[in-house]
């Protein structure tokens, strides 16, 4: 075979032990020889995504960072106390970051035989390595003339956008709504409603996303920092009858306002009052945290039908089972570099993800600011 | 037929107008000649429930309450002009106030032939009156022995502690936590658990309440003013095992923080660390709201296995069907003078009900005390 592979590669790690000192530190670790249904891949490409933080920073005070001294590559912080219950499962734990990527096949074993040299994207964690033992269901392989950076999220992001989609089409709904819906989730959910027929309410808080959201052909984009937002919401959800809602921010107003002006289309439409509201079932779905703060729910003319939920993709692909998955991911590669395509703002190598500078730049998250990671490149 | 009826009776109605004059009065009103399906019962008892409270005072600024001037009995108030959208649905209307009673039969149509004379329990609108007109399944007969106050309350809350058993069991809990669980509904769910093996967790606010359950049997009971109140509800949540809980009072910290004490429980017996969060769901109903003021919902370390839903007793009966219904009806009347006796503080005549003093007096709600509205008596 033409791989040359040395018995070692990195891993960025992240520990925090119960004194509350935290690191991120590049490790040596061996590679070890695939198993029968197993693939040694070199990661060229793994994205941060905004679920990878949570190791990458987590509860840590920025305040303290410090870069390691000594020999290992790798930034020091401290967690306050008071955030140490929460993280007491992983206490003194080195663990693996990075939860998707794609690279080439190096070694495959006896049942994947000839796949060496193939490109693959992959799902798991300890992507920002430089070598990454994977099998079973864990992998796709990219189609011809798709390079690693075209792969290395395509797991996530697309089956999150159309776990979305099938979620609100099972559960009976016939529009959504959708927050920070500039993000790489929600362009692509936008792509795919527009595919499919099913109209989308997008919220955003900036002209510029409007303007991102609109270049992909979007019908309704709500700037929630015009004045007349309240209203336009109102409007909007009356007009589309929208009763799903998906929210990556999770904390604060936003999401009981949406199911609030649900309520109020709704309960305009009845013949006569009822002190409990509209029978209509309204569904906001929590996906992600790009807001810790706790989530507000004003229940004030909001009756008794709605549902405020945690959304996770992995018990969501579990609940519909491996044929709705498998229809699922054979979307992701027919769509790979058009619905599914993602576009990075920067490029870093392995060691660059531990510069303090960097690591600020990559932690603010801003919606349409995505980073890539190429251990290929040191 | 021994009954002499009079052709109009009194109503209690409810009314805010598009200025947000709010008016609670007693109307005359015609009785009608039962339909063939159909009784007139001279109502006796009555209760004030929290959720009555909603047409008898809901939105008012009670600060303005003043006695009616000229000939008619009732009550202004004026509802401030912010509370008045979410009340758009009910402007100029004259509502019917008092959503359950019971009283005797004094005329039935022909298909209820013999019923005259006869004790029966109602559900609907406009209880606080002289007669009601009643059909369907509307009614249940009293069983021989039982006055008026034993059947007054004999649909919402039994049906409601029975509702909640009943949805815990059908999604599969095995323990249940409940807020203000000395209630009329707490002690009747109390009762239940105990009855069908079912491990329960109530949360109380005073000693008082404390001993009121312990009285009837509880094994969990915690006091929320108690300093330890936080470790308790752990500890007692991860011992039951409890993933489900029901909450009246819905504003503020409390459900939050028992989703979180469940997660907690989950999340301790896990084999190793994962940034979602447990794989057990778990599910808060909101069916009440003694505290109007938001639900503050605190994510961290919460998972996204999780819901927050409301809970109302129509659309639970609903969705069971008519069956499991007549099920629980059947339980309600057996264990009528038992399980789901409901002990009043107080009663009043229709006329008391709209005096400035009575009505600041049931409106504080305070758990234990209950009203009972008797129209015989004036």
């Amino acid at each position: 075979m033409e791989w040359i592979m040395s018995n070692t590669g990195r891993e960025l790690r992240s520990r925090i032990d119960a004194d509350g000192a935290m690191t991120l530190s590049l490790e040596q670790v061996a590679i070890a020889e695939p198993g029968d249904d197993e693939l040694v891949v070199r990661v060229e490409a793994a994205p941060i995504n905004p679920t990878d933080l949570g190791l990458l920073t987590g509860p840590a005070d920025l305040t303290t960072m410090e870069v390691l001294q000594g020999e290992r590559t790798g930034i020091a912080f401290t967690v306050p106390q008071e955030r140490l219950p929460a993280f007491r499962g992983r206490l003194g734990q080195s663990l693996r970051v990075g939860s998707e990527g794609a690279g080439t096949v190096v070694r495959a074993g006896r049942n994947l035989a000839g796949l060496e040299g193939r490109r693959v994207g992959m799902i798991g964690d300890g992507m920002y390595a430089d070598y990454r033992l994977i099998g079973g269901r864990n992998f796709m392989l990219l189609p011809d003339g798709a390079n690693a950076s075209d792969g290395a999220s395509m797991f996530i992001n697309p089956l999150t956008a159309l776990g979305l989609m099938e979620t609100a089409g099972r559960e009976g709904h016939k529009a959504i709504v959708h927050t920070a819906a500039a993000s790489n989730v929600g362009q692509m959910l936008q792509k795919i409603c527009l595919a499919d027929g099913m109209p989308l309410i997008n919220i955003v808080r900036s002209q510029e996303q409007v303007d991102i959201l609109r270049g992909l052909g979007a019908v309704h984009v709500l700037n929630s920092k015009n004045e007349a937002f309240s209203t336009q919401l109102a409007e909007v959800i009356a007009q589309t009858g929208a009763t799903i809602a998906f929210d990556p921010i999770g904390g604060g107003k936003l999401g009981g306002k949406i199911l609030q002006a649900m309520e109020r289309a709704a309960v305009a439409k009845m013949p006569s009052y009822d002190r409990y509201g509209s029978s209509v079932f309204k569904q906001l779905y929590i996906y992600g945290a790009l807001d810790l703060s706790p989530t507000i729910l004003n229940r004030a003319a909001l009756g008794f039908r709605w549902s405020v939920s945690g959304w996770l993709l992995w018990p969501f692909l579990h609940s519909v089972g491996p044929e709705v998955e498998d229809r699922l991911r054979q979307r992701v590669i027919e769509e790979l570099t058009t619905t599914f395509a993602t576009h990075y703002t920067r490029t870093i190598s392995l060691a660059e993800a531990l510069e303090p500078e960097v690591l600020l730049a990559y932690k603010r998250l801003a919606t349409g600011e995505k980073y890539l990671i190429d251990p290929t490149r040191g």
